[in-house]
């Protein structure tokens, strides 16, 4: 990590906000107004640092950024869990900006702070199963949803952020009423590389890995909405590339739609409900172009709702 | 392949039965009442033959069965695909042992023949979707099913045949309706072995993979039922492992339980239904279980129902 803030910068910042995930890590240096002076990204995941490795990689990273007077750091994500730098236990739902900032885990009071986490029962669940008590959870993704709150200047929401662990969350009175995780980006690796579906999907990595056939694509969606699941849609992929009815490329999009479609369908939405979806440009496109097939309402959001979230925390303790 | 029937039992023999799949062959002799006189496994699947290969193999290792005069061969499985021995090209659904016997594949006539498989469009698929017009496909199951129906001497039943890709059977009038495809073993296998969900369950191929928590696996098979979806219920296999909540051991079974269930869960049986469960003991075991959970009453058959259907082929042919 080479690239660093300039004196001005440092200078001109209020907070610097981390997003420390599990394979990377990203930085940005924010000035009193939240504006984003300064922005960094590393793959220094808390997968690389060695478990007592955290301080000494921080000062020798971050001190210079933090060295002006008063300037604070807050950290999100995965460098809050058992297995990161101190663990911040998760806060349970329904919680807001004030929960979360009373909750931060000082690991230097004043100077550095984790944000925790969210846990949450999961609804419908009959409480005759053990399941009941155990509750889902997430890292991060929560001061996503209250930056893009505060982007957007919302106190209630639908709000998706697509990926591995797909998150799905309820905000109430500008609070996380609940959230759900559905393993979404991760089934749809493991069928993309893994399963017999493969053989007819064109290499992983590849050119067509990106490219979307927006027919393919929209019918996909259209067969999840009116199938019972996934397990009983998925090997159409398979007789699709059987019978030669889509080339591989199309083929992937077909696939991409049933995983995305059996995501909406489990959420039950209403036509015409809004949905914030907060993710990279690839998958907004795809979220969005299936919610609105859908009667949906959309609006997107990238990394900086991060940003947003964190400067919003910290003008809670710092008003 | 050194197991070879006695003289006695070829003079005995009127059908050689091979179940010819794609990773395994397994040959049996039955005599004029369809009783089994002789039978043999072996690891020689279309897959470990060559493309020229299939006669040069079954004369090395089966002539001398059907050596005695007037004796047939019959073959259902992945030996009539693109990729087997002769094509036998897939039979459109209705079709029952009739069908199949007017339309099987004669390798060399009055000697050997291959039983075709099934076709069948989706049923619930809008019209206007592509995919409507894209047959679902099945090879060897149906002989299985036909088998099952001789012994239970039935007209009319909703068969499960488990395994790597499940296949739901209705019959109807002693002939195959429809049928439907489920990825649940393949998708088991991928979650269990590839997933962020393997960090906290057994290891592969230990003591535990055949071990049964029956609390937990009847648990998950309830939380299936009511649920929209296995992408939202699958990430809770980590979530009681990170809570502590269920042993490895037991995670498993809770796993198992969530994707037998999401099966299930997608048949929308009405309660009372009566399912014919073609498989394995274990799988019979917890399928018969999950089904009888629900409601449901089950029976079930083992491999035999291969030889009984491949037989009442042979009696229509051959009355």
């Amino acid at each position: 990590m080479t690239n660093r803030p300039t004196s001005v910068e440092i200078e001109q910042a209020t907070l610097l906000a981390l997003d420390w995930g599990t394979t990377a890590l990203r930085a940005a240096l924010l000035d009193a107004r939240g504006n984003v002076l300064h922005e960094h990204s590393s793959a220094n995941g808390i997968l690389s640092i060695s478990s007592n490795g955290f301080a000494s990689f921080f000062e020798a990273n971050f001190s210079a950024w933090i060295s002006h007077k008063g300037i604070l750091c807050l950290i999100s994500g995965m460098a809050g869990s058992q297995q990161g730098w101190v663990e911040a236990p998760y806060c349970p739902c329904p919680a807001g900006f004030g929960e979360l900032a009373t909750h931060l885990k000082w690991v230097e009071p004043g100077r550095i702070a984790i944000v925790p986490g969210l846990s949450c029962l999961r609804p419908g669940v009959p409480a005759s199963l053990s399941l009941s008590q155990i509750p889902d959870v997430m890292r991060g993704e929560e001061v996503q949803v209250f930056g893009a709150l505060r982007s957007l200047g919302c106190q209630e929401a639908l709000v998706v952020l697509p990926g591995t662990h797909s998150k799905w969350v309820q905000v109430r009175d500008a609070r996380i009423d609940s959230f759900q995780t559905c393993m979404t980006g991760e089934l749809f690796a493991l069928l993309r590389q893994h399963s017999i579906l493969a053989r007819t999907l064109p290499p992983s990595g590849g050119p067509d890995d990106g490219m979307l056939d927006e027919t393919a694509f929209d019918e996909a969606v259209a067969l999840a909405m009116v199938s019972p699941g996934l397990l009983s849609t998925a090997f159409s992929t398979r007789s699709l590339g059987l019978w030669k009815a889509l080339s591989p490329a199309a083929l992937l999009s077909h696939l991409s739609g049933l995983v995305i479609g059996e995501e909406l369908r489990c959420q039950h939405l209403s036509h015409g409900t809004e949905v914030i979806v907060i993710g990279s440009a690839v998958l907004c496109l795809r979220y969005g172009r299936a919610l609105q097939q859908l009667g949906m309402r959309v609006r997107c959001l990238g990394s900086e709702a991060t940003w947003n979230g964190l400067f919003s925390i910290y003008k809670t303790i710092k008003p």
